[in-house]
C-alpha cells in the first residue's frame, strides 16, 4: 500500500513526487514516458533561472532530483482506477498498485492538425506553445493556424516579436474573444487568411513554409498550432472526479477535487489558464502538501 | 509611465519580472533587497532540478535571468503607493515612478525571537523554515519554539528526519490543532517542554544549544523559530486591498485583488499555505499573466 500514486511524470507529477519525497510518503510515480510536455518543447526560456535551456534536459534536471529521492518509478500506461469502499485506491496498469491517495497529473494533448510534414517539423518550425517558443521568431514570419481566443491572442504575442504574422483558419470569421479579434484585425503586422485549411507542412531540415487548400503557398519561418487541447482526462471521468466544461479537472486551492484523496495538478486542472512548466511544479507542489496532510492526519478539508 | 511595477526581489517578484518582460510590458522591478527570503535559506532542496543548492546562489540564478531580459531594477524603499483617478499608480521610493498596473510581492519576514545569539547562528543552526533545512538534520536533535499549529507541524516534519524533537514552548498547553497537537504529545521522538523561554542561543562556529529560563541548558544542532509571521501588507493596506485575518493579502486564483489593476504574488498573500519558491515564482508569473491582459486589452476579470 504507497500513500500516494503520482499518475503522469511531467512538471506537475515531477514536483508532486520531489514534495511526497520530502514529506517522507511512500510514494509511487506511475508514467507511460517521463518529461510530459517538456520533450516537445524545442527550447525553454520561461523557466526561471535557466536561461534558453531546451525542454528535454530540464525535465531532465527534474527527473534526477526527484531520482535522488529514491521514489520508484514504473513505465507502464495506467488503464483504470476504482476507489475501494475502504477509500484506498486501486491502479491498473502492467500490474496493480494499491494507495491511500492519488495525485492525477496527466496534462493534455495540443490537438494536432493531422496533415503531411507535421510530425516531421514538429520543433523545427512546428510549435505548440507561443509563450515557449515564439520568442525564437525575432524579425521572421510566421503563422498561427487556429481561429480561437487562444490562436488570436498567439498572433498578438507573435507580432512583439516576428517581421509579419499570418493567421490561417479555416471559417471566415475568428471566433477568439471579440476584443482579441479586433486587435487581431486591426494589427498592421497581422494578416488574417480566412476559409483555409492547411494542407500540408514543407521544408528540408525545418520547415519552409505551408501548403493551402486554396492551392496556394506559404513560406513561413514558423507556424503555431493552436486548433485546441486534449485534456486527457478519462481516468478520471471513470471515478466520476468532476470536471468543468473545457474537460479540466475542478480543484480547489490545494489541488483537492471532489474526490477525496484525490488531487490533480498541472494542465489537466482547472486551476490556472497560464498553462507553464512553473504553474505545474507548484501545483504538483501543493497537492503533495494535501495529500501528506490527509495521509499523515486525516485531513481533508477543502479551500474556496 | 511603466506598464507595471514590481514591488519586491524575491521568487514572487523575480517570476513576475520574467513574465512580465516576456509579455513585452515595460517593466520596473523596486525591491530594498533583491533575493527575498531566499538570502536566509541555507540550504534549499526543494527548487526542483537544483539538488541542494543554496539559497543565494538561487537567487542569483533568477536574477541573472531577469537581467538577460533587461529589466531595470532599482535598490530603493517604496514609502508610498497612491491611485490617480485614471486608474494608474504613483510609487514613491527615493524617486517617484508611475505605472497602469503594480504587483506586490513584499512577502513576510519571520517574525524573531529577540534574544541574544539568534542572528550570530541564523542559517548555522537556527532556521525559519523547517521544509527547508529540516531535512539536513538527519539523527540529529533539534527543536522547535513555538506552539502554534505550524510548530506543531514542524515537530512532526522533524520527527521524520531528525533522533529527538524537543518543542519548547512559554506556556502550558500547546495551542496545536488538537489533532496536531495529539500526535506532537504521542510521538516518540518528540518531548514538548511547557512553560520555558529560550534566553540565549550558543555554540562555536555552529549552534550547540540554547540557555531557557529555568536555569537549565539544552544542548542541540539546530533550532526552528516558528513563533509567527509578519506580512509586510502595510503599503497595500493604505490602498484599501482587502487583507485576510492573517494579514495575507486576498487574491483570486489570477492574483488579482479587489483593487483593479493590483496583483499580488508569493508569501504576502492567501493563495498558498504552501510557501515556497516555487509557489511564488508561480503565482508570480500568473500575476503578470493578469497585468498583460489588463494592460494590453483592458481585462480585469477576478475568477474564483
Amino acid at each position: 500500500m504507497y500513500d500516494v500514486i503520482i499518475l503522469g511524470g511531467g512538471a506537475a507529477g515531477l514536483g508532486a513526487a520531489l514534495y511526497s519525497a520530502r514529506y517522507k510518503l511512500n510514494t509511487l510515480l506511475i508514467a507511460k514516458e517521463m518529461g510530459g510536455t517538456g520533450l516537445i518543447a524545442h527550447k525553454v526560456d520561461n523557466w526561471i533561472g535557466e536561461p534558453g535551456i531546451v525542454g528535454i534536459p530540464l525535465m531532465q534536471k527534474f527527473i534526477d532530483h526527484v531520482k535522488s529521492y529514491k521514489v520508484p518509478v514504473v513505465s507502464e500506461e495506467v488503464t483504470d482506477i476504482k476507489k475501494n469502499k475502504d477509500g484506498t485506491f486501486i491502479v491498473k496498469a502492467d500490474k496493480t498498485y494499491k494507495s491511500k491517495s492519488i495525485i492525477y497529473t496527466l496534462g493534455m494533448k495540443h490537438r494536432e492538425l493531422g496533415v503531411p510534414g507535421e510530425k516531421e517539423f514538429s520543433g523545427k518550425g512546428v510549435h505548440y506553445c507561443y509563450v515557449c517558443e515564439g520568442p525564437l521568431y525575432q524579425n521572421k514570419t510566421v503563422a498561427v493556424i487556429g481561429g480561437s481566443d487562444s490562436a488570436g491572442l498567439g498572433a498578438l504575442f507573435l507580432a512583439d516579436y516576428a517581421k509579419e504574422v499570418y493567421v490561417l483558419y479555416r471559417k471566415d470569421k475568428l471566433r477568439a474573444e471579440p476584443i482579441t479579434a479586433e486587435q487581431v484585425y486591426k494589427h498592421k503586422k497581422i494578416k488574417v487568411i480566412h476559409n483555409v485549411n492547411v494542407k500540408e507542412f514543407f521544408g528540408d531540415k525545418f520547415l519552409k513554409g505551408v501548403k493551402l487548400d486554396n492551392g496556394k503557398e506559404t513560406r513561413l519561418d514558423g507556424v503555431f498550432i493552436e486548433v485546441g487541447h486534449v485534456p486527457l482526462n478519462e481516468l478520471a471521468r471513470t471515478l466520476r472526479v468532476e470536471i468543468d466544461k473545457n474537460g479540466f479537472i475542478k480543484v480547489d486551492r490545494a489541488q483537492k477535487t471532489n474526490i477525496k484523496a484525490f488531487c490533480a495538478a498541472g494542465d489537466i486542472t482547472n486551476a490556472n489558464t497560464l498553462k507553464q512548466f512553473i504553474t505545474s511544479a507548484a501545483e504538483g507542489s501543493v497537492a503533495a502538501e494535501s495529500v501528506y496532510r490527509y495521509v499523515s492526519q486525516g485531513i481533508w478539508d477543502r479551500r474556496g
